[in-house]
């Protein structure tokens, strides 16, 4: 049989599972499940090289499925490629299954979550980088929507990947005119994207996606010209149903079974192929002795007043010192967060990703799948443009660490748009992220260390003025750990602070004890997960008193994360920026948003007194 | 004098005020003024019309600082043109003062804070629609850096510009080559922009951007071809000063008092010339009589089961019939947030956004500038996406509102990337954000109808599956307000929910007391701000025992808002979503989740027994 008719046949068998799959499930999205079934069944049973019993060979082609609605197609593949039992396929969407409703690495040769659109190409420049670093000669693939590429992120990724020259990776866009609820912007206008992505420094290839022999023969241009390949494919969705094909309208919508039925009946039966046959190895390739995990570092010996984000970027490039896996990437501030010490001594482990911070986190996430151990740093403020990355960096169980500098008005004169003063909140939302909050530079090269021995997702806060040092040198900074600055047996308040508000908290402290007003003062560094029992039993011996002061808004900071782990018992007093701030010296701002050493003491006087 | 003379002399007036702003502050960004100061020259003082007086006059052509760094610059071109006194700019950055570091609207002629980079074309976009909806012969320039450029959020808008043909439109893309801390990706390759944004349907104009007569020719060209306009202009970052012309390491720095002495001797003096003469005002232009502010609107009668997003759609589009202010933006989801019901009913007022969520809030942030009222939904996850922009809009005092819908695992089989689970940290933590989660259909409307009375940022959370009607009729939702559903006089335990679990805590209510066990029910459907005060009351009056329970994670969300407010009053059990979530059935995933009424009845009468 010709290779095209098998392939024909598989895409068919693709097709037939994909609509099953949804009307069984009773929801998904089959329509665009057919537009793409041809491009599939050419990707993974011709072009592509992979090791079907090993998701993690490096010698594998690596594919990311941006348009992750099409779950059911990429299921379907696993099946026919003989990655998972084909009876699996039933199961999709069931609480029990790993075949859900968009793709997850809950599914081993898932490398990451996709399905917030327009995200994939970045893991896909992430995994290419990871391929490059590796000097392997495997080759990147992304199957992106058309409705997709009205996502920014998808340019600053196309950007990225031009300036990169990564020859190696190949979107294929499945251009079926529809989105969800209205035709694309471009509708059938392949020009249009080829324009665009030529211009974003691409090489575009245009083809009938329904067509096998015309898409072979695109795959034949993947890297030709020294650049990434785009293959635009005109697509029609709903492709091999009649009822439904190129219909506004059946969007997300499984059949029912009467009508699948009939499209069955226009389908056929499921061809007789066996695609596993058509799998195309890779040839061997082992990467050089992978670096060990190592992740304890020399430390900086500090005596003078430092920034934590000084310490930080002491600490990336100890780090990347003894630690091979370590890559650094920044967005154009590598001078301010000092990532830039990393930057000089490793300018190949180290990528200048400009100002786009989705597609920074996005290439982290690829960076990570391959097992390198990116560390990404930016202003936190700017951490929020890509908090939709981050989100699905912890669905995609993503080892990335992120750092956010220049947090809360302590930064001054600047004024608020480059404060980060909801990141805490951003990063607390997301369950298990641990997030560090270190006060001064000995702890923060402790908790650089910390984050990077801890698997999966972790965000160090780190603040912009120098701080006095506080702690030893060899001192230790556990995650989930807290540290007693100052205690005494008539301590009648606890008061927990977090970074900057530390340092004011030790002045409150010592003002205090001039009014004979003992107090105890808590450095919660370890923001999440919380030393909740350390905090409760220190809370306890003073009264069940505390202040909570922190240099971040009101909602969902290190004050309502102790308020929720003491609930009951204690009362709070919460000190944090309550309105929006505007320019001025840090003292004088941290004085007028009320985290500062007077507003602290008066806190701590008004609950002395009861 | 001829006017290229005199402008050459405004130009050089601007750069003497940024740099000795920028030096008596101690900080800010000179080199970035100096670049952009002859553009800003020909741009107010010959290209420009406006009315001095009248920051709000709808005959103005509107200006946006995309590049918010060169504040100093703008603050400068006020100051000339007499809309501020001279003395003024010798506050720059002071805590007193309005010239803050970055641009915001605390000075009346600015429309919407920048400083985060990449949002100010986005918000030009959404002022050039409100210019066309007022069917102004206004215009609206965008003053973007060329660094900028790296991020998506400028494609997303120059799609979007180029599709609505706002050829009234114009970016100037102020390319000095030096990023904060590396060259950008193209530095001076103006071919390189062209393309780009010629591929993204726009006409581009290169030219020297130290040249006035070059300047004032290429402004000529505006909109010659229908399209929105890139005047891309060629630039050295510190031009005048040729001890930091066009070197990296100066972004961000301001001259020292020697340094600056050396400056101003190659600069001279300030020239002699009174730029408030320059000044072009417009055609007297006013806007069909604007609709009155009336937000009360007739309410659907509802019975069934109606999902909260349903009734958002049928709010939206009666709130539309009797205000014509309201426009409404949605990013393809429209038949699943239901804003479809506006969009069929007022064409014209709607605003297909496609795929692109930052835009999205950055084009209400400039419908909002100019009077319009705003209305924008998408998947509440997807928000996450554009939480940089909610952001800025705070900062911006924008009069915006945002609808998230499908929250939570109760959407279902989608699985986790389409599951709002952490967009309540992300409006709560924005201060003065009102944030609504209506449990039914009619607390739906009525929250509709609230945010759309409150004058700023306003934030409503909706559910994917019909719940029932819990609520008459002219039921009153106030803004800070709760409802107590169920209440006794034996009651032990005060179970707080919202949205989807109100439903939970009332089957969970019903089940206990056949048991007995009598629980106080109420429905937080305000979240922030919270109604404090009535919940401590209700709280106190069950033992001082609560459970609050949401479909939400732990960080941020109703739960911590709950335990902050009650700290020290109450004894609080916490259920939420505390994992990464997987697809399922709704009523699988609130129970695996934690949060259906068996874990709430578990909860209640774990607390009960103390």
């Amino acid at each position: 049989m010709a290779k095209r008719d098998e392939l024909a046949k598989i895409a068919t068998r693709l097709r037939i599972h994909s609509l099953r799959m949804t009307t069984t499930a009773g929801s998904g999205h089959p329509t665009t499940c057919l537009s793409a079934a041809d491009i599939a069944a050419c990707l993974f049973f011709s072009e592509m090289r992979f090791n079907p019993r090993k998701p993690d060979d490096p010698a594998n082609d690596e594919f990311v499925l941006s348009k992750g609605h099409a779950a059911p197609l990429l299921w379907a593949v696993y099946a026919e490629a003989g990655l998972i039992p084909m009876k699996d396929l039933s199961d999709l969407r069931k609480i029990t299954s790993d075949l859900e409703g968009h793709p997850t690495p809950r599914m081993p040769w898932v490398k990451a979550a996709t399905g917030s659109l327009g995200q994939g190409l970045s893991v896909g420049v992430g995994i290419a980088l990871a391929q490059r670093l590796d000097k392997s000669p495997a080759r990147t693939f992304v199957l992106m929507g058309d409705g997709e590429c009205a996502e920014g992120a998808v340019w600053e990724a196309a950007s990225f990947a031009a300036h990169a020259r990564l020859r190696r990776l190949c979107a294929i866009v499945d251009v079926n005119r529809l989105g969800q609820s209205d035709p694309t912007m471009h509708e059938h206008d392949l020009a249009a994207y080829a324009r665009k992505f030529r211009a974003f420094g691409w090489d575009a290839v245009t083809v009938n996606g329904h067509k096998i022999e015309a898409i072979l023969e695109a795959f034949k241009k993947i890297g030709k010209r020294g650049k990434p390949t785009v293959i635009l494919a005109r697509t029609v969705k709903g492709k091999g149903v009649s009822f439904i094909e190129d219909r506004n309208g059946w969007h997300g919508k499984p059949l029912k079974s009467d009508e699948l039925a009939r499209a069955l009946e226009e389908t056929g039966c499921l061809p007789d192929v066996d695609a596993r046959k058509l799998i195309r190895h890779p040839k061997p390739f082992r990467r050089k002795t992978k670096a060990a995990a190592v992740f304890a570092f020399p430390r900086t010996a500090y005596k003078e007043k430092t920034a934590t984000r000084l310490a930080y970027g002491n600490a990336l490039l100890a780090l990347g010192k003894v630690n091979r896996s370590v890559v650094a990437v920044d967005g154009d501030v590598k001078n301010s967060t000092y990532a830039d010490k990393f930057f000089e001594a490793f300018p190949e482990r180290s990528f200048q990703g400009y100002i786009a911070e989705q597609n920074m986190i996005g290439m982290g996430m690829g960076l990570a799948a391959k097992g390198y151990l990116p560390f990404m740093a930016t202003f936190a403020a700017f951490l929020t443009r890509a908090h939709d990355q981050v989100r699905m960096a912890a669905y995609s169980f993503s080892n990335i660490k992120i750092c956010g500098s220049h947090v809360g008005v302590s930064i001054g004169e600047d004024g608020p748009s480059q404060m980060g003063l909801e990141d805490l909140a951003l990063f607390r939302s997301v369950p298990g992220c641990v997030v560090l909050y270190p006060s001064d530079a000995v702890s923060a090269e402790a908790c650089v260390e910390a984050m990077a021995a801890h698997p999966g997702l972790a965000y160090l806060r780190t603040t912009r003025p120098a701080t006095p040092v506080l702690y030893p040198a060899r001192e230790a900074f556990p995650i989930g750990g807290c540290k007693v600055l100052k205690k005494g047996p008539r301590d009648a308040v606890t008061v927990i602070a977090a970074g900057i508000t530390v340092h004011e908290a030790l002045k409150a402290g010592l003002e205090l004890e001039k009014e004979g007003l003992a107090v105890r003062i808590i450095d919660a560094y370890s923001v999440a997960p919380l030393d909740a029992a350390a905090i409760a039993r220190e809370v306890a011996e003073t009264g069940g008193r505390a202040v909570v002061v922190e240099d971040h808004y009101a909602g969902g900071g290190l004050g309502e994360a102790v308020a929720g782990a003491l609930a009951g018992k204690a009362v709070l007093k919460h000190l944090c920026v309550r309105e929006l701030p505007r320019s001025g010296k840090p003292e004088e701002l941290l004085e007028r948003y009320g985290v500062s050493a007077a507003h602290i003491a008066r806190a701590v006087r008004e609950l002395a007194a009861g």
